[in-house]
């Protein structure tokens, strides 16, 4: 299957910052888990919400994930974040590149599991249904 | 009833502080949130989680709020937050009252609903169960 | 002078949420905050970032907050947050109503207070310079 | 130098888990930014806050981040977060194990390096302080 990407762009707050006047780094992962759910609704057609109405899916929580930060970004600073899916069987990984201005700040690889809930109630992965990859093939 | 009071001390994160070097004022009423929890696992002997085990009990979201904001905070302040509960039928409120070394910073006042998941999937009010009240009573 | 109103519209995510399925209220005042750093942008033709270096600026801390939660929202809707200002000396109130397919979600009032920083690095109200209050009106 | 490392208990809360009911992963970032500056509060006796003061010190962001999530916290859980520091010439790693009754549920590795600001504003990498060094090697 091809790679899908996705691209848009984030307002980076007041509020996404810390004393220093840069972003504190968690908020990058806030983001980054944003631009995954986003990468899917353009994908499939439907919100996150919907997701979990029209598939077996209970959500695709992360296995790993690794970052470079390589220029810092502050409050009024749009950035944009392209966000490339390759699928596994049950898994998948997201790159997303985070760039102001042409210059790359941040670079994220996740890994992540479809998962559906189990009798018990937990959580257990899950091959990513054909009819969702059945869309990715063809966008 | 008698009223039922709860303290905890929090420590204000580097994470917590925006580019003015202060506490970001959101993150007020997320420790006020988990402070309301904590009051009720001490009342009643178990965390919040097992509420959901043992009580008909879907959450308790806010029906509105008020703070007067009066000296900043700013990370590595130890901080007391003392909680103070009042019940009604199936609301209640929570006044915070969060402090540095004596000298009160933020007022804080909440108005919470006990709520249920009926049949159609919304969270409806209901009456805050007899066996909860009875072990707020016996504080 | 005239008040002066912003509208935009915020997606409310995934990490938004919390175990009910419908926002973390904290969530709210950070959306609020951005929506009143958005207004000033808007009158003023410059982000907040730019604000610290046009003006007698060391940002506009709350004062007091009140909240009524009256429709809960959850990830995937995409609400309207329509933000109006009204100016006092060296505070100022902002209004907030947050709503979803017309419906109000959330009502909410903030009164923060310009403030600058004294020589001995405390924060101190300072009236709204006039050069920001000659933009304001001319909107 | 020898490692010097540094245990704490945190309590996950409501508010830091999503609509699976388990914590949203970017919270866990937060907990180890906050992790690592307890570590430095231990070794050196002092807060974040006081570094400033105290040394040649704007901050230590990161440089990299890596991390495996094994196994989901909830809301209510009790976690055990050990981190263990290594110091370079202007950069340090930081690894965290975060635990739950025993099991490890996170392992993260951050790279951060020790910056001051330059005349120009812009945050600039250090060597870490001798005094710095002397504190953790009496540890």
């Amino acid at each position: 299957m091809a790679t899908f990407s996705s691209t848009r762009t984030v307002r980076i707050e007041w509020g996404d910052c810390d004393p220093a006047g840069i972003i504190f780094y968690p908020r990058y992962f806030e983001i980054f888990d944003a631009s995954t759910a986003l990468l899917f609704e353009r994908a499939l057609g439907m919100t996150k919400f919907s997701m979990f109405k029209n598939f077996e899916f209970d959500g695709f929580p992360l296995v790993s994930a690794r970052a470079r930060f390589l220029k810092p970004t502050r409050f009024g600073d749009d950035v944009t974040v392209r966000s490339t899916i390759e699928f596994g069987r049950s898994s998948f990984e997201v790159e997303h590149r985070l760039s102001l201005s042409g210059d790359t700040c941040v670079e994220c690889s996740e890994k992540r599991v479809w998962v559906v809930r189990a009798a018990n109630g937990r959580l257990k992965s899950h091959p990513v249904p054909e009819d969702v990859l059945a869309k990715f093939r063809r966008q």
